[in-house]
């Protein structure tokens, strides 16, 4: 078991010990336990019924209201009433799949392609960013001829059998995945450019010794599961070079960082002003409606139909188009990425000052409503994976969701729905500064 | 390229020629090369663009409105207001994931397990039956410790990468896929179980003889994509005996015959008295909305659990439990199960008819609503796919929608949706036997 899983582990409901649960709390999750059997994993020591949404609340069954700082799927606010009502009228006009045309299919992919860098003009709707993921992978080999990956240490990139292959984040143990490759998270500080490269460097070399060769490297423009590493921009560019100088492809993962988050336009690696060979999206693209997209170059997605068909069913359909329509309709209207980017300098300031003041936060990184806060050991400054867990129960017990991410799992994930407003962040930063001083 | 993908791209426009086209049309079509590029297939020579869908109805954008006999997706009927407005109401109310709990998720997980046999009572959602079998094939892995799979040879089981491997209908060319061992399809008469467990028999050999060994068989139980075997019922039992006879698990993919297409119980697999050891699930289960199912025994889902972590961000949301529940209800309420029986046999009944009368007509098959239609030669009796699709096309002109399958392309995949009546029956029976004269 990897470090990052057994700090998830600690903050997660996964077994079947519920005692000092309430009694109804207990019952549903027996039954959880006899339906959902062992994939069954429940955020919290003890779980949370929600039943209700809105904005960048979510409510429990005991009519608590909680700050959402950790949900980036129901990205342009839970259940907003926009994207809502486009579903509700398309999926009782037509649903079908893009076999047939439908013109609302066609003009969502136009107005999304048109935010693409130019060379990336075709896009293949699928119904998850781990669908998406999966079929950049085969892009990329069926255009390198190689089949070899490199990712970083703790990332996720999606549950199917191949995507799951470069989520090492996934793994339980230490399998030996022979045509995969990882390299350590980008450095908070230092070269942080050249560092990244050469040790990308190094697994390419590794690769190209191997029968699979090296394909691609796929990269979540901001790291997520790493931990959250958004800085200098740019820093990814020499990773690019050296990827095109060995025959590579550069995917940038969009799942996570992807329509606004960041605050500096709709895609994380913008901040690196580079264009990746494939970008893959997934999560936030219809607030919640099942919905994933690749983005890539006609003549690379050509090459891959030469040797396989490609169809999915519910990818594209009107409905997908209608959410993913609405979503970039409320990003524009509500100017959610300046809002992001307002917000997001607003808490990170704000969790800059804390770290001044209280030696417990040992860096504070990351870009737009994408924020990573390292919790470290009063003694000696090493990753304090427990306090990270116990911030995270006591901002439960005030009523605020939030998560941790990276390898060590010392590094709270905060990354609320785009609405959230610097009324909100101020609200975290006091709780969490009153938290901090009784701890 | 194989057979069945060469009669699918007679009936299917992929290309950029659109001489001929109203201008209108082409314009449209040059637009959408543009944005889905190569993967871009559409239904038909000449493309039909649909602006709404009702029952068993789907209009196109000049008014005209087509009885679908094709399309199993929207499974209670395009746009069925019930399941609509449960869409509507919740995505309104709560869309988060399952690692928070949420009444609804749970409550649909239970009910939908009390249809399955027993052993098989623990549930993982996804979004794609796609999703499903990519996992399915994991925990099959899981269980057995073995990589090798058995399909029939023009199966379709989904389009991820470890699903595309298992998946010939997909194949162009005649990829070696080592893992992955090819039988024929049922025959449609004579020892049908003898045969087909006789053919896997020598398939598992093969595979034992390999390094991969013998993990699981996976049957569409009905045989959607090799032109659909429904016939006699039972006679799969030989074939799941001898699969478990050598250590490996019986997969029966319920994407196709699922949620009571065949009119004998919500299963394909019930129509031959037999419980598989893991149920996949797909397409009709939310009428539309994206989402799949892995129905499993708890110790082999604990068993893959042990060795791999695995999350779907989008799968088994309040909004998918929504829809699944709203598809459950439609079923019971409108006892789709009875009319698929009715109406199937009213259908089979006709075709029966005329086959007596037509000798273009080879064979008719199938089970409830979904029938295959065999088309065959004058001559010699041969597969005639030529024929199928002229037949289609003539469909078309009438404005019915159907398509075909199999792997020589003969054969009429009949599939409407479930509120289909002896009255479409009819109207479909009085249609074909008019071009039938007529060719």
């Amino acid at each position: 078991m990897s470090a990052s899983k057994q700090i998830l582990a600690l903050n997660r409901f996964e077994g079947t010990d519920t005692s000092g649960f309430p009694p109804e709390l207990a019952k549903r999750l027996a039954k959880r336990r006899a339906t959902f059997g062992a994939s069954s994993v429940l955020f919290y020591e003890q779980p949370i019924e929600m039943v209700r949404g809105e904005g960048v609340y979510l409510f429990d069954s005991n009519g608590n209201r909680y700050l959402d700082m950790y949900n980036n799927v129901p990205s342009v606010g839970h259940c907003h009433p926009h994207v809502a009502s486009a579903i509700a009228a398309q999926v009782a006009r037509l649903n079908i799949n893009t076999r047939y045309l439908s013109r609302i299919s066609e003009s969502y992919a136009e107005r999304l392609l048109s935010h693409v860098p130019a060379p990336l003009s075709n896009l293949v709707m699928t119904c998850t960013g781990s669908e998406a993921n999966d079929l950049a992978l085969r892009i990329a080999s069926s255009v390198t001829g190689k089949h070899g990956f490199i990712v970083t240490r703790a990332a996720y990139h999606g549950n199917t059998e191949a995507v799951t292959a470069i989520s090492p984040s996934s793994y339980k143990g230490a399998p030996h995945i022979p045509h995969v490759r990882l390299i350590p998270a980008p450095s908070a500080e230092g070269d942080v450019g050249g560092t990244f490269a050469a040790n990308l460097a190094t697994a390419i070399k590794e690769l190209e010794a191997t029968e699979y060769g090296f394909a691609a490297i796929i990269v979540d423009s901001i790291f997520s599961s790493d931990g959250i590493f958004a800085d200098p921009p740019g820093f990814l560019q020499p990773a690019l070079a050296l990827t095109h100088q060995h025959g590579g492809l550069f995917i940038a993962d969009e799942v996570q960082p992807g329509f606004g988050r960041t605050g500096g336009g709709l895609w994380g690696f913008g901040r690196h002003s580079l264009t990746p060979d494939i970008v893959t999206m997934g999560k936030p693209m219809g607030n919640g409606y099942p919905m994933g997209g690749v983005v890539v170059r006609p003549e690379h997605l050509t090459r891959f139909c030469e040797t396989t068909g490609y169809f999915n069913t519910f990818g594209g359909s009107p409905v997908a188009a209608a959410a993913g329509n609405a979503v970039l309709d409320v990003i524009e209207d509500e100017e959610l990425i300046a809002n992001a980017a307002t917000s997001g300098q607003v808490l990170k300031s704000g969790l800059e000052a804390l770290k001044s003041r209280f030696p417990r936060i040992g860096g504070v990184r990351g870009a737009g409503l994408f924020i990573g806060l390292d919790f470290v050991t009063p003694d000696d400054n090493t990753q304090d994976q427990p306090f990270a867990s116990h911030i995270i129960n006591q901002l439960k017990t005030h009523h605020i969701l939030i998560g941790a991410a990276g390898l060590y799992g010392h590094t709270l994930k905060i990354r609320p729905p785009l609405c959230f407003t610097t009324t909100h962040a101020d609200q975290f930063l006091t709780t969490l500064e009153q938290i901090l001083e009784q701890s």
